[in-house]
């Protein structure tokens, strides 16, 4: 009897929660497409007024998931008796719910207000800082940056690493003590293989991007091209904007930006399919879990491999080109006529080690990231101080890349991410890379006709793959699981280690 | 002491009034967005899951708006005493939250949500029963809506007539014992006025809109006329549905569409010239009412009287084309380089009774409104029944226009607007054209080189008297009060029967 009594109130319960799980994530989806509209489509004098009508959604959206009648449902569900009625996805919705619920209701009010003020006060303060390249008009907002992060890391807990805390926001059940070892690998055979790709006498004849490729030609290209590699254009649109992202609204309806630039063909090129890889993903995404909290990527980590895989992977591997570099060619006769495909192929995957992360190529890029996560993690422990930020940076882009900014916009100042207090969230970036070679190494092994598939522009068997493997669970598994799941071993550098070293052996001629 | 006491808690019912109002006013904002995106952003498979979260953000507008908040706030607000503490712009405010609250406040909530199941049942057994011309489909759902109706009424309250209580959804202040002797007069004139053109020899070249007009070249003339009728292209967009409309998002961003037919030049001529007229006045509207509720228009009549203004009163007139034809021809040069100006203005002021509604001219559209309007009133009070509807339209239809629509489904069943219980909608159409003509005549009057402007396409003038007198007060004045104060009068039927008759005249040569 009693037992059928707590059967009860838990289905009740299941009920309740359910629903309240829905009616956040419609609220998320109606933000998202306020943001997306701000960006995209709302004139020019319209745009401010967004951000009102974005602040209101967004708090009643906070309210709901920090909600007493979420901290009830959440402490009924989360029992080991609740868990065993309750199913594989709920479960799910119930985790991920209760990690935002618990986190947000540890941090006092009147601190998480004063956090949203200094963030906004830190944004206007680092892009003057950036545009008068004048390092101290952020550094004073930066430094509260970190010291709220210091304390936030305290309230959240950690086992054994304080920036654990800070990872776990963007990359669940990842730690220091875990990626440590991966980027220390990743570190020293990516600056080894740089060393050698210098010393080489081969250089890629990156001057053929030295022309200009009619906007015009580049549109009808990607539109081209999106569909083919399994962009479905009737569950999602292609638009422009000055910095490209990939914004879902709802699973059929996924929305990715491009910018074409008329000096700079390989922007939009690699720009589109890079947003293709994040809008292919949610598209995927089952329909199980349309209004649910697990209508997402499994993590910020596991997002970036699914674009970098495809971008990078697929997008500059030769078995790419062998298709697409005639059609290319179409597009751009008198700009491509004379240049063989080979010479394309070494072109587009130049290394050149470079000041800016957004524009590094796919060896160098990980290197920018290191500096920042070293930088990150030191700040926190309290080993270096936010002043000494621009030197630290500085020697250290010439340790691992051989080169010194001239100036901190083109260095220290030239990422967002700190002014919105994002710490913990560069790592994301190389994991994509990292996820995305072990990906690469499993794909390989059960899809055998993976490169002559793309030889023909027939992604159909890897995309149902990714599909299958990856994207149809959505947020149902951690990123750890996933990867365990799919390749059948824990994230490990290996794979991307040998994946750049033959890829550049063989264009380097090394 | 007490009188400060009472001041101190008036102002801060004020105060939270206005923060509360504000909130509603971005959910608002909010909705529209969505509401316009599924129209005409979002993917194809995309769209149905807006429904979803377009319901979740009025459902909260709702609650918001019949809130427990709400209602105390408007009881110390709507008090004689308060009133002395209130500016005119406060007072109204609050005049506009308190009618709906009451409203939405005096039907039961079990009768209320009912009424929302039979309206979504009754959209669809009305797409069904036009599709099939089969009006017994739609007839049951129709009889509940009337029944609904009468009930509404009897709870809303009206001093003479039941319709009244109807008519003040959307004509503020509204009754049947005003509009009666108006619509009677322009009923009779313009059956006469029907019938000496019918009985004229001439006959407008109306043939040289059978050609088609090319798609492109449609639109690149709506983008070049759009900016010099006054429509702030900064502070709006212009797209494209297969049902123009428009829509505030906010006072900077207001999108209106039309719809491009090679074989129909007129539709998105005209139909872009009407929204235009709409998308002008709210883009007009004081920052000032920015996030109140009185970010809108006057009412749903004076609202048309500005796109009625602008298509009709300036955009069909001669002084238009002596400018604009020159360009149009420039765009379709084979189509109208044979077609004199005088031609071409006769053409677009062609009259000739027709079946639908959306379609009429200038003259016609006030009787397919009138024959709604009656049956609608008749309906109510009684006196005819729902299933009797297809006989008494045709009746109408033949004695007001003398023709017969063969088939209910280009008869009753034409219009949407019962299907969402939408009676006492219809009036306003034609007192948009009965308020166009009285304004029209107090322009002519304060700006004397009214036609001489439009004859150089010069806006500024016309927009300015616009804007001051009509657009800058948005919902400050109730419609009665607006036309009063820009007219110097009631409002009534001579200024448009004059206009007509006057108009049409010269072009049939009666």
């Amino acid at each position: 009897m009693e037992h059928k009594v707590l059967n009860q109130s838990i289905q009740t319960a299941v009920e309740a929660f359910k629903k309240l799980d829905e009616k956040i994530t419609l609220f998320t989806s109606a933000t998202s497409l306020l943001d997306w509209d701000q960006k995209v489509m709302a004139p020019k004098k319209g745009r401010k007024a967004f951000s009102k009508a974005i602040g209101v959604l967004k708090t009643e959206e906070f309210k709901l998931m920090v909600s007493e009648e979420m901290g009830e449902l959440l402490s009924i569900l989360s029992t080991p008796e609740a868990a065993d009625h309750l199913d594989e996805v709920t479960k799910a919705r119930v985790r991920e719910r209760k990690d935002f619920y618990d986190r947000s209701n540890s941090i006092p009010s009147d601190m998480f207000q004063e956090y949203a003020v200094l963030t906004a006060q830190a944004n206007e303060s680092w892009e003057e800082a950036r545009e008068k390249n004048d390092f101290s008009i952020f550094c004073p907002d930066l430094e509260k940056i970190v010291e709220f992060n210091r304390k936030v890391v305290e309230i959240y807990g950690y086992e054994k690493h304080p920036y654990d805390a800070l990872l776990n926001q963007y990359e669940p059940g990842l730690t220091v003590e875990k990626l440590d070892p991966l980027f220390a690998k990743l570190r020293e055979k990516s600056i080894d293989l740089l060393q050698r790709i210098q010393q080489s006498a081969y250089k890629p004849p990156v001057e053929i991007f030295e022309q200009s490729f009619s906007v015009d030609k580049q549109k009808e290209f990607n539109r081209y091209l999106l569909p083919i590699l399994g962009f479905d254009m009737e569950a999602g649109r292609l638009d422009e904007t000055v910095h490209p992202f990939a914004q879902p609204i709802n699973i059929n309806d996924v929305r990715i930006t491009t910018r074409y630039i008329e000096k700079n063909v390989r922007a939009a090129l690699f720009g589109t399919i890079h947003e293709a890889g994040h809008g292919i993903y949610e598209q995927n995404i089952d329909e199980q879990f349309e209004g649910t909290a697990l209508q997402t990527g499994a993590s910020y980590g596991i997002h970036e491999s699914q674009s970098r895989f495809l971008e990078n992977m697929v997008g500059r591997s030769e078995e790419f080109w062998k298709y697409f570099y005639p059609k290319l060619q179409e597009h751009f006769p008198s700009q491509l006529e004379q240049v063989s495909e080979e010479d394309f192929y070494r072109a587009i995957n130049t290394v050149q080690p470079s000041m800016i992360r957004v524009e590094a190529d796919e060896l160098t890029y990980n290197l920018h990231i290191m500096i920042r996560y070293e930088i990150e993690k030191a700040l926190l422990e309290g080993e270096i101080e936010v002043k000494d930020l621009p030197s630290i940076w500085n020697q250290k882009m010439e340790e691992y890349l051989g080169i010194t900014p001239a100036t901190d916009s083109e260095g220290v100042l030239q990422d967002v991410h700190w002014s919105f207090g994002g710490l913990g969230y560069f790592p994301s970036y190389s994991l994509g890379n990292l996820y995305a070679a072990q990906i690469l190494n499993t794909i390989k092994k059960e899809c055998p006709n993976f490169y002559s598939d793309i030889e023909n522009a027939n992604f159909d068997n890897i995309q149902e793959w990714l599909k299958t493997n990856i994207h149809q669970y959505g947020k149902l598994y951690t990123p750890n699981d996933l990867i365990l799941k799919v390749t059948g071993e824990e994230l490990n550098a290996n794979y991307l280690v040998e994946y750049l070293e033959q890829k550049y052996s063989r264009i380097y001629q090394l």
